[in-house]
């Protein structure tokens, strides 16, 4: 078995090829639906009890009392102090980096008046409270942290509540130092469903929230489908994808470790190359074969790049950004001479790399714009994480007399050929005047 | 049985007294559930076939070939053509006044550079093709249309696919007018979780969206989440909610009949209205028992009244506000001298209503903003239709040579922290400028 699928646009199969290789089995295990249905149905019905009871049960912590399960400011404080300084300058940087960015997504409220000094407008608030789940063990990652607290604090959000699990009490200090920095403002050690259930509907010691946001495992996202209605959520991630449009002029070496920067996430990332340069398409699995077995991911990297991965020859650049727009890759990189001049050309993609020197991975942790994307083609209808996830909207509508009569006329044609006598009657009492000196 | 509840903020039974008010069975039906999944597997398997097979089921259509299905626009311009004169202009002013309110609401995609001349930003493109339900039959809305339409041309989508049962070939020509004056692309006469179906998995006949937006029943709403993911969906409403606050100076027959504007949606529809004046409150509920006999929609007003309404009295006008931003009412007037003083101490509603003027029943047809608004306490986190709705955003990455470097130090720190040593090593390959001359 090759350790990378190749493929041509030029073959006849060349489309089904490729969406047998874009489709992956998303997990629909019935027995985690119950699982999470039953902790979920618990959680609401016995709050803390049953959030102690799972706690003990999934995570082994020998609690008792349920203030027990929240990490006080100054543990986090604490780490922040003692992880390495260069560790410690890198988040800050990473920080102030991303604080840049989403402060420029920062819209206001705002209105108009029209002819009949009628005032119309929209007014942006805050989301009151919001989850941010972060997955303990060994998927822990302070970026991710980052890249949820940073927008919900910028976007006002009064309360932040971060929830983690802490498997045998171990806590990742890294993680703790990004929640410092991030300016969470309480910090929980649950996990799983029973986390966000704790989220959704309240307990007696940890908030009910409005929205919840943060990756997390398969039960992590079944809860997440199940409370969502009830609480706001962010996405439901799929596994993570790269897509890199090269001229072949890119050393192959950096192409290559791109492609692997994704594949390292889990078995079931994708990174898929196209190129309309067949020799560097051979360079670049010369290249794959040589690095890979020195990459301390090995196992993870070789069954999802001979799974899921792919190296496409295409007839040329234009093709290329075609092939994009289909797949609607979560990362793009466009590694060419001239990467801007392809840009207009994409239509669907989280996140666009553009020239030779942007890689994947310094958008995941200090670019600026957020890591948070859209996966499984949702790039077609949907966008990265940013400050509108954590506000929303209100209309404003401000009718004066003069506008009361005159848009009563229409609204109460209108609702008269709708059958809908009450909102007729509704706008015609003010054009009436009925009673309306009565102060 | 009173035709409306009365309560009192002063009880001490009043908050679990409210709840009961404001909660409801949302009908979580395992048939209906079970007839969606497999309409929806029909339409996936067997495209025209299944769907030409429901419609002639459900609608009672005699069509034999798919093409049947559509409806050519000829036919659109001919109903607009037909209507009569005064409705025709009240949809236009409706038309021009909806386009003016949500130009507003137009964004642009925006860069910046940074010291190291790297350039960061947010691209924003249309979704390519969006779908657009509309409800036949009795529920037949020509606003709803223009009130989806507008702000998904006005964001840029190429392709607006509508589609409308069209039980025993029954047509509303006010929602034809309203396709029309909308500039819907094409309109299919089919319905229920098979147009659902139709739009996401696409058929023949009908295309594949990548959106779908636009109210129904109750299998259209479980069909629509089912295939979220697929395609995306805009939200799923549940019953229409208005909240008065009133001063008690106010006619009272104005207040009477704006609760009834919601009251006759249906019978699971909530008016609410809170006041600290009792005098006042026994004046609105004299006026509901007087005015309601002569309503058309007498039923369902009774019903929804009697099970969902209220009239409260509150200590004062401030307690108003906070009992509607626990409430985060889908449609709040505020009906009050110096209404825009409490506007600020609102943060939870689809839409405000501000001033003694403004009706709700102006925002439904052509005060400018949108009519479908979050439900069900979701205004708590999500926001009224509009552009941004039929738009995503990629955010921009461009790199500089040395931007690589200082951020690839920081990236790399980060990433072996992480354990990711792909993404360390992807970041590094820039910093080392490895074979980077290769051109």
């Amino acid at each position: 078995m090759n350790t990378i699928k190749r493929l041509d646009s030029l073959d006849k199969n060349f489309s089904s090829s490729l969406s047998s290789i874009l489709e992956f089995e998303s997990s629909e295990d019935e027995s985690i639906e119950k699982t999470v249905h039953s902790i979920l149905k618990d959680i609401k019905n016995d709050g803390d009890k049953a959030l102690l009871n799972y706690t003990r049960k999934f995570d082994r912590l020998e609690v008792i009392y349920p203030d027990e399960l929240e990490i006080p400011k100054e543990k986090w404080i604490k780490a922040l102090n003692n992880i390495p300084k260069e560790q410690r300058k890198a988040l800050e940087i990473s920080v102030s980096r991303i604080k840049e960015y989403h402060e420029k997504q920062i819209v206001s409220t705002w209105s108009y008046k029209d002819s009949d000094n009628n005032i119309l407008g929209q007014k942006i608030t805050p989301i009151d409270k919001v989850g941010l789940y972060v997955p303990g063990g060994k998927a822990s990652y302070p970026s991710s942290v980052l890249m949820n607290a940073i927008p919900a604090k910028i976007a006002g959000v009064p309360e932040l509540i971060m929830v983690s699990p802490t498997p045998d009490g171990h806590i990742n200090n890294m993680v703790l130092a990004a929640a410092s920095l991030g300016s969470v403002d309480r910090l929980f050690a649950i996990g799983g469903a029973q986390a966000i259930g704790a989220l959704a509907y309240g307990t007696e010691t940890v908030p009910r929230v409005d929205k919840i946001v943060g990756p997390g495992n398969s039960y992590v996202a079944y809860a997440k489908r199940k409370v969502f209605g009830t609480v706001g959520i962010d996405m439901i991630a799929g596994p993570s994808e790269i897509l890199i449009i090269c001229d072949g002029k890119t050393p192959a070496e950096w192409i290559a470790m791109d492609l692997f920067s994704q594949a390292e996430h889990d078995e079931l990332a994708q990174s898929i190359m196209l190129c309309p340069d067949l020799d560097f398409i051979d360079e670049v699995e010369n290249q794959i074969n040589k690095l890979l077995p020195k990459m301390p991911r090995f196992d993870i990297l070789k069954k999802s790049l001979s799974n899921r991965g792919a190296l496409i020859k295409v007839k040329d650049l234009s093709e290329a950004c075609d092939i994009a727009n289909m797949i609607a890759p979560e990362h793009l990189e466009i590694s060419t001479e001239n990467a801007n001049e392809l840009v207009p050309l994409i239509r669907h993609a989280g996140a666009i790399f553009i020239g030779r020197f942007s890689s994947e991975s310094l958008g995941d942790y200090c670019a600026g714009p957020n890591h948070v994307l859209p996966t499984s083609r949702t790039a077609r209808f949907s966008s990265p994480l940013g400050l509108y996830d954590f506000q929303k909207r209100s209309s404003l509508i401000n009718i004066s007399e003069k506008g009361s009569i005159n848009l009563g006329k229409t609204a109460s044609i209108l609702a008269n050929s709708e059958g809908l006598q009450a909102h007729a009657a509704s706008a015609q009492y003010r054009i009436d005047g009925k009673n309306h000196d009565r102060r």
